[in-house]
């Protein structure tokens, strides 16, 4: 069964301002998707990052591993890091920290690897969750991802979600997700504000939610200082909080006073760091997320580390479409020690391209799709569309501080900020 | 495809007197067959031990899956956690050193999940490989395994390979084995005799075959001192000296002097070992071993967490057949960064229970089976006789110390003993 060809179709759909540490999200999210074409009639889904530099390593690689078997996995693993030699590079956002080579291969392998799973799977007539070893749950819980936000992108009419840019509106924002989603335990991005101002808004939402899960991401905005006085603050209200810092040094710094976990999306984003991220012993969850850790067998091996070396483990978003929802899902339900609720930014958008009926949210949970391969079919229509909605935005690279300049010429980008 | 029952059949074979730290191998070795039945009428092999506490932990386990479908791996994997809660041990010969309770279940779980593994490949028309990543490499390379021993057991004829008791005999062994496999690697099993004269064994060997990679492995006979001492008088001559002393802390301190990477396979043997070896920098290669690290994919996952924590990665042996050969060459095969040759106890033995023809060694290799499923067939006559051997034999645990003292009642088992 040998993949004969792969397409790369680059898709913008709408996002909200969504603010975070480094500006605020542009009027349109960029995804990649990635269709691997076989000998055998069947192609599978993969769906990736599509900023400009990551689209033409997503090409290099689909021109190296076409030929191969789509059960040749460690093969094309070491052909995608061939033809990724010397690759290395900034994720742009600065979200999820800076790429090594190693992480470059993961980061760009990963869809491919999700697509020949999807393919297996339906040769096999077996969902992904089975070639991962079964899913141990049938339903995967998410966790409501609140964002600090105007209530409508400049220029723009207010969106459904209106402005949150205090406590109340944190609180208001957060009801209306969970009466929307059912999630039960939430996520609110952090960073943009004075941390005094931020710790409000968590007690706020522990007031509004009193047994419900809480974690605070700010992104790494906050100097090792700053971080313990917030952390000591939340005593007993956050069941971690994420990246209060930037890097293992840092981290670790903290965690050493901390009462609660900390978490990290971003001092640990690859396999290289995390040797010097459990010496230093800096952290105590990490988020893994598919994405960028080489697919869905490489995100099992993180977890396997998590377990072996103590740390618990948890998954990041990015914004993403359903093809990206379907493999998460299918991870964590075949990920026994996932233990926290996952994160995604599916309330956010407006607009898929996956065929709808398959993946919706019940008790803030996401059925595990049981039919053949990742169980979500392509809306060709819906491809053509939001590529051509690429092609009109005019976005080629997510550049969160860039947008956040055209709105207020003063901003900057500073990390730690307090 | 849901597991109906499972017959657990344990048989012996005849084994040479090959001398170890602890003692001899008594005249049969113990292996229990695993034949795991599905309503789809696959039936998938495995292969363990036999003494008397691992049977019985079999059959607990062979219930606890029962109903279970094969695909389901993280579920068998806590219903076998489950059945064998609270049970630890020591392995008995100890040359595998302490059993923790995750151990236990490892070890246990074993031979069901390269059953299921087995029938996977079988169903899906793919050999194991495939299922594991896909095969690397189309060969395994093997190493020679020297030992010590007596020209035969006490009253019985001298075997093939005659006694090697110093250096000659060592050599001649070698000259034979390497002759008749092909083998490009050398193991000498040690702690038989003063360290001086193995110091001397492997020099000879060294001279006798200049370009061949040597191992040691005295099974912690020693001390961290004369450890350091051995390392240093085999400096260059050895490519890994494996387990010259007992425990991490010795290992750790043997290895901050030592001029050539220590491989183990005596104190790192459940993932519970792994993270204070790497905090204490104790382990240059850990020889994996799919018999006691939870089968083939819990296997993968020692795989790479040897390759992030920067440890090599080799692969140990004791006394199997041929089911237990199919296992590790495609586990080998599929796994990139096992760069040293394995180990195999083969050349030793003089019968077997599987289909000839399929593993056979051309230039110290084996060629991975590209059938469906491991790739060999269970000769139903040979179990049965092998099965008859175990009743008559009377063994039912292996202890070669207690072996030895029948025949030298002043033996004392001593570690280190020098």
């Amino acid at each position: 069964m040998r993949i004969t060809g792969v397409d790369i179709t680059p898709v913008a759909f709408a996002d909200p301002p969504l603010l975070n540490a480094v500006g605020v999200h542009q009027p349109y999210a960029l995804r990649a998707i990635v269709q691997v074409r076989t000998d055998s009639g069947y192609t599978g889904l993969g769906e990736t990052y599509a900023d400009r530099a990551h689209l033409e390593r997503l090409r290099l690689v689909a021109d190296a591993v076409t030929g191969l078997d789509v059960f040749a996995l460690n093969a094309m693993f070491t052909a995608a890091a061939r033809a990724l030699a010397g690759q290395t590079g900034s994720d742009g956002h600065g979200l999820t920290g800076m790429i090594t080579e190693s992480g470059t291969v993961d980061r760009v392998f990963s869809p491919f690897e999700v697509a020949c799973l999807d393919i297996q799977g339906k040769a096999l007539g077996r969902p992904v969750s089975d070639l991962l070893g079964g899913a141990v749950r049938h339903a995967v819980p998410f966790s409501a991802y609140l964002f600090y936000k105007w209530d409508g992108h400049p220029g723009s009419e207010p969106d459904e979600w209106g402005a949150a840019l205090d406590p109340d509106g944190i609180v208001a924002q957060a009801r209306k997700m969970v009466d929307g989603y059912g999630f039960t335990a939430i996520k609110l991005k952090g960073g943009v504000f004075a941390p005094d101002l931020e710790v409000e808004a968590v007690r706020a939402l522990r007031e509004a939610f009193p047994e419900t899960p809480l974690r605070l991401d700010p992104n790494a905005a906050w100097t090792p200082q700053t971080s313990i006085k917030v952390a000591h603050a939340l005593d007993g209200v956050l069941e971690y909080l994420e990246d209060p810092t930037p890097d293992i040094p840092g981290m670790a710094e903290v965690a050493r006073e901390a009462p609660m976990p900390l978490a990290t999306n971003m001092c640990v984003v690859s396999f290289d760091h995390l040797k010097p991220a459990v010496l230093a012993d800096a952290v105590g969850v990490v988020l893994s997320d598919h994405h960028y850790w080489g697919g869905l067998h490489r995100s099992k091996l993180l977890s396997g580390i998590c377990d072996t070396f103590g740390m618990g483990l948890s998954m990041h978003s990015n914004s993403h479409l359903g093809i990206s929802l379907a493999a998460m899902v299918h991870l964590a339900a075949a990920t026994p020690n996932l233990t926290y609720a996952c994160d995604t930014h599916w309330p956010w958008k407006t607009e898929d391209l996956v065929e709808p009926g398959v993946l919706s949210f019940v008790d803030g949970s996401v059925a595990v799709p049981t039919t053949p391969g990742l169980g979500v079919e392509l809306d060709t229509d819906a491809l053509a569309r939001l590529h051509e909605q690429y092609l009109r935005c005019g976005i080629r690279d997510r550049d969160d501080t860039a947008y956040m300049q055209t709105i207020d010429p003063t901003y900057e980008r500073r990390k730690p900020r307090w």
